[in-house]
């Protein structure tokens, strides 16, 4: 690649697939990247990429048409025999469709086929138990011992090549069985909060930890083409296929990426386009008047109408494959509806509006709480607000608007129950907003590998076990239903899913709002900052790709494309370290911080470190209320805000009892006396000082475990993460000292084991 | 004027002066501002402005030499008769030496002289009790019932003038004794921490509250010398004659003031000259290397030495009257003699050493103390640094070598001890460093009259009752002495001084280190932000040349300067309002804020508005330990760090027991139960509550009182006062009810008096 580490592409990867006579069948633009990437693999590793063109140019004899069989027709003929060799590539050749479609003259001993990749059609026809791979979907299956991918549009191709180098030599193995491949939710988005112009706090990119942006740099477009391909390609290859390219807080010069500077974007989109990846804009709700001149921006107004539809047909023309806009209305000082009276509804809707002609999405945020809240106010409850604005709007909002909601009810923290807004609004279509970039969870300065975090929320069920989950709710199905892909071997822990329905009874993209998370990535030549972060995004992708998914199996695939075995010393030690460093991380930082879903205890303004009291005082609702006696926040219908009303049964009594309410959760929902005894039978003060000191051995552990890799892996990328534990170690320690002595302090409870507080 | 508000010199104030007819004698350029000033009031207010120029130009017949006599020889021809009268001056017109010098032959009816300011020679001889002006100083007598300013340097002369326009019609008084008026110190000195370029966190003006600066702008000077000449005159008439014009914090691009950007320096120097005020420049300690390409800064490597050498000549080339280096070393990330293995007089002696030569001072901060402390060790204590560093190094500096100590040993919080450095170097040169700008104080969004807490910092007396004061300390005198000016009718509260010798004993300006503060000033069109921030730059003026002088006095004439009677509807009400606003403000301000001398409680950065533990888990050294039991810093020798021990008795003594210990200062040397009775009968706990009550109580009378003045005064200073009184509102209520509900939360003891905490 140009530029920035090959992440989770190892060149490595993609030995099995390159080594080996391909063939690539269909036309299109997704269908070129595809012989693109198998032609640059076979010029690396030995291997000859071919291709086939139109349907009309393979032979019909050799696909008989067996939609509505079981299994793959092992009678059909020999790959062998495949249609349209067109020779071996040239390393870095790209041969032309024309030159591709040759036609079968070629054929001869030195033109057998391993591996096929192909459009279905006359030609390549087949399905897996009948069923076909739908529209990003794929199959993966054989013909004469020789595996084939096949997929009805040209990004189930993509999402299939791709599958392939995730198995790597196992794609070969002549005992795999058939099978069927398709996302859980059509949507699998990433926001970027980039900016264009420097912006005075925040930086170029807000909540950025991985260097600039990779899409802007002092006010303008960077331009770097080669470095965006390659990451629209990390990205298909983790299954994301839409992405925001500026802030959701959209300052003066960034809200002119919807008209003036529209080019820009158009150039961005041109990039990512060939990757299946659809480009998004965060547009300002004021935009009428800072860049139409209107009077007004109230929704209802028919200019203002007019004007978005009018605005909106210059970006589809320009765009024609413009994915649509993303609006954080009427938050921490952004304008939106409120300004005229008007509902969250009425604000959408008229983007929907001039957007529902092309096909393209509103993203509207449900991040809308009062950020000046009165730390004295304690019937005032932020987490309460999103469900307070929004559930009363379920039913009101037009079919191409996405209402998108962070994961939790206040704002990423590593531990936060999941919002009940996702459970409050049936005729709505729901996104589940992740963090990738690490905010509250380390800053990509702490190793926190947040797969199983997000594992917990989508797995989440609000209406009780056994009922539909949260990916559920994603994926736009309420009733109980089952993974949206029946690949079999699925193995890790978290396998088992609520149900198991057949494949065809979700119809996910057609109503849900799919999986959107905030990017992590910057223009640090790790992407990411830390390279351990690099997994987040990764698993990210793959998760709302399969929301079933275990996410130690997900890290095990990151593992194994980024550091293939047959790029490193020793295979077995850098995967054990890795799990042995990663697969807790989430849990060591929640342990090392904040206590018991009580949240915050951050440093103001960045949000890095310890400050237990830094925002307890402040206008951002965030509080805990710590005092000599307990600490936590009631949010009881009992005795407190009330928030657990917002939950459904069983989750409203669950939480609305101290005693019921889960041990890591208890502080969101309760202020709780320090001798209080948690199910664990620990008290919750002996709990804070015992995860504490716990959490810092775990990281100094880490530390240790990692030096094992040194001479083992890529110097840079050792010596990064190294380094990065070093001020992990520092930081856990902050953390615990902190922790401890201010809870030592208030309480005045000593340590039973008698370890140092300050 | 053509730029900023008139401040303390109001052109009313000028009225009785420029309503006469006013004969200036002498030459120079300073007697030109003289002869200027006289001649602008007169053109306002139909006096006449006369001049005679050198000394030989005067009729030596009305100028029998006195200098041994008691009082003016009352047997002097009439003043009427005085020499050299230069006409009628029209407005505007400033006459050259030339004209002015026309000598007796327009003396006529109409040329008759009302008032002189003259220097002294055979023409105008003159003492008062036997003793001259002195350098700087300046008789106020009378000659044929005439008042005559009588000086030896142009600059006594100004500050004459400045006299007669504070004490207006009173200056014409017959019955008025006379008086010799001289500075307390030499040195009189302002540092502004003004950057050239904005800084990225700092801004222009490093704690400026005041708009940018007046000297730089985005990386430039600004140029404006209208403006600059207001305020050198402003000043001027405070007292004030040195002053640095670039922050103490020396970044990169000015770090090249000294060198290559000096003519900018140069030009801020001639247009102060006229007022004379010398300009100051702060350099950073590693110049020979970032400027002089040396590979060190060693102040005892050969190679540093003469660069500063060279270097400190092409500064005098260039400015003839400049002041000297003002020096942060080793400081807060500043480069200095630690580096090098050397001590701070090694540091201060190199550039001591160049600047000899050319009559230059330095000024060596002794603000050194480690900024990166860790929370958790007791045993390391801030306060003790600068004592613990420079006490070992008294009597190894040069004699141009001022040790520039900050008044207490902290830093600039509303109540602080005094520094023991302060009593701890009998043979350096010492200077008090006030912070005028607001950094502590309420960053002049409240009203903060300082005038008063420097009051009580200039007369502790550290040796005990009856010795020397800080302000002999600061003056170079540490037997007991008395004020250096021998002014009668001083007779506020403050006017007590610790003893009356006669004048001539201090020999102040030889070897004190005077008085510094930290500018307030920026191009806000009121100066200062806040308007009534004005009075603290004038008070920090006056008690630099008189320190003895009450504060409340110098109040009272800042009121009558800035709103004169002519000039406002209702005199006595604007005074009395004032008074009321102002005098007992800094106690206000310390009531609800952090109590008993604990310091800090700030937020972090920015040190505006409450913050309990915002400082309480970092570097910086600046803690309470509050916990459930009590609150406070041991500095105790017997069990603390020992910080007592670096005072003389008796005040070693009296700080160490919590029961000698004076209240407001219990918890800067104590940690105490919150139960512990304060000499004022109340516990602890129970004062917090109380004062901070009262606090806000305070805060609302004032800005109920200040609303007596709309219509009364300038409706742009009531406005913006009245908008500020706002804000001290609200401000003040943040900080009484955070810091109640910190001490409730964590102490558990109920208010007495059962107000509302949170």
């Amino acid at each position: 690649m140009s530029d920035g580490n090959a992440a989770w592409l190892h060149p490595e990867a993609f030995r099995p697939l390159g080594s080996r006579r391909v063939l690539v069948h269909g036309a299109g633009v997704l269908v070129d990247t595809v012989f693109d990437e198998v032609a640059r693999a076979c010029a690396a590793y030995g291997g000859r990429a071919r291709r086939s063109g139109e349907a009309a140019a393979g032979p019909t004899d050799l696909a008989p048409a067996s939609a509505s069989a079981g299994a793959v027709n092992a009678d059909t003929g020999p790959v062998d025999a495949a249609p349209s060799p067109a020779g071996q590539v040239d390393a870095g050749t790209v041969p032309t469709d024309a030159d591709a479609d040759a036609g079968p003259a070629d054929a001869g001993s030195d033109t057998g086929v391993d591996l096929v990749l192909a459009l279905r059609d006359a030609a390549w026809p087949g399905a897996v138990d009948g069923a076909a791979p739908g529209d990003e979907g794929f199959l993966l299956t054989r013909r004469d011992d020789v595996p084939v991918v096949l997929a009805d549009a040209p990004a189930g191709l993509l999402y299939g090549l791709f599958h392939l180098v995730r198995l790597g030599e196992s794609a070969f193995d002549a005992t795999r069985p058939p099978q069927r491949h398709r996302p859980a939710t059509a949507l699998r988005m990433l926001d970027h909060w980039d900016n264009v112009d420097v912006h005075p706090v925040m930086g170029q990119v807000e909540r950025g930890y991985a260097g600039g942006s990779i899409f802007w740099r002092d006010g303008a477009a960077r331009g770097d083409r080669a470095r965006l391909r390659h990451y629209a390609r990390l990205l298909a290859a983790s299954g994301v296929n839409a992405i925001s390219v500026n802030n959701v807080n959209v300052h003066a010069t960034e809200a002119r990426l919807l008209t003036g500077r529209l080019g820009e974007v158009a150039e961005i989109a041109d990039v990512l386009r060939p990757y299946g990846i659809r480009v998004h804009l965060s547009v300002t709700f004021a935009a009428p008047i800072v860049l139409g001149g209107l009077p007004t921006a109230d929704p209802c107004d028919e200019a203002v109408r007019r004007w978005w539809a009018a605005t909106t047909r210059r970006v589809y023309a320009r765009i024609p494959d413009f994915g649509g806009y993303l609006v954080k209305a009427d938050s921490e000082g952004q304008p939106g509806p409120f300004s005229y009276g008007r509902s969250h509804a009425d604000g959408a809707n008229v983007l929907a509006d001039a957007l529902a002609p092309h096909g393209g999405l509103v993203h509207w945020r449900a991040f809308v709480y009062n950020h000046h809240q009165d730390w004295r106010d304690r019937s005032t409850d932020r987490a309460r607000a999103a469900h307070d604005h929004f559930a009363p709007l379920d039913g009101l909002f037009r079919d191409n608007v996405i209402l998108q909601v962070k994961h939790g009810p206040v704002d990423f923290q590593p531990r936060e129950p999941v919002s009940p807004v996702l459970a409050a609004m049936p005729a709505t279509r729901m996104a589940v907003e992740f963090q990738v970039t690490q905010e509250y969870t380390g800053q990509q300065r702490h190793v926190c590998y947040l797969g199983p975090a997000w594992r917990e929320v989508l797995r989440f069920a609000p209406w009780g076990p056994g009922g539909p989950s949260i990916a559920d709710v994603a994926a736009g199905r309420r009733g109980p239903a089952g993974p949206a892909e029946d690949e079999p071997g699925r193995d890790g822990p978290g396998a088992a899913g609520p149900g198991a329905a057949g494949p065809g009874t979700d119809g996910a993209g057609a109503v849900g709002g799919g999986l959107v998370a905030v990017a992590n990535v910057g223009d640090d030549p790790f992407w990411t900052g830390h390279p351990l972060a690099q997994a987040n995004l990764y698993a990210f992708g793959r998760l709302a790709w399969d929301p079933e998914r275990d996410p130690l199996a997900v890290l095990d695939e990151w593992i194994g494309l980024t550091f293939p075995a047959s790029a490193t010393g020793d295979p077995a030690l850098v995967r054990e370290t890795l799990h042995a460093v990663m697969d807790d991380s989430w849990r060591c930082y929640e342990r090392y911080t904040a206590p018991l879903g009580v949240g915050f205890m951050v440093q103001p303004g960045d949000h890095y470190g310890p400050d237990v009291d830094g925002y307890e005082y402040s206008r951002w609702g965030t509080y805990h209320f710590a005092d000599r006696d307990g600490v936590g926040v009631d949010r009881s219908r009992a005795t407190g805000t009330g928030f657990t009303s917002q939950y459904p049964p069983p989750w409203s009594a669950v939480y609305e009892s101290a005693e019921s309410c889960p041990d890591e959760l208890l502080l969101f929902f309760h202020h709780v006396p320090y001798d209080h005894v948690l199910h664990s039978g620990s008290t919750v003060i002996q709990h804070i000082y015992d995860t504490h000191f716990a959490g810092v051995e775990q990281v100094l552990a880490m530390r240790q475990r990692w030096r094992a890799l040194d001479g083992v892996i890529d110097a840079a990328v050792y010596e990064r993460v190294a380094e990065r534990l070093d001020e992990q170690v520092r930081s856990a320690i902050e953390w615990r000292d902190q922790i401890n002595t201010y809870f030592f302090r208030k309480s005045g409870v000593p340590d039973r084991r008698h370890r140092r507080i300050y």
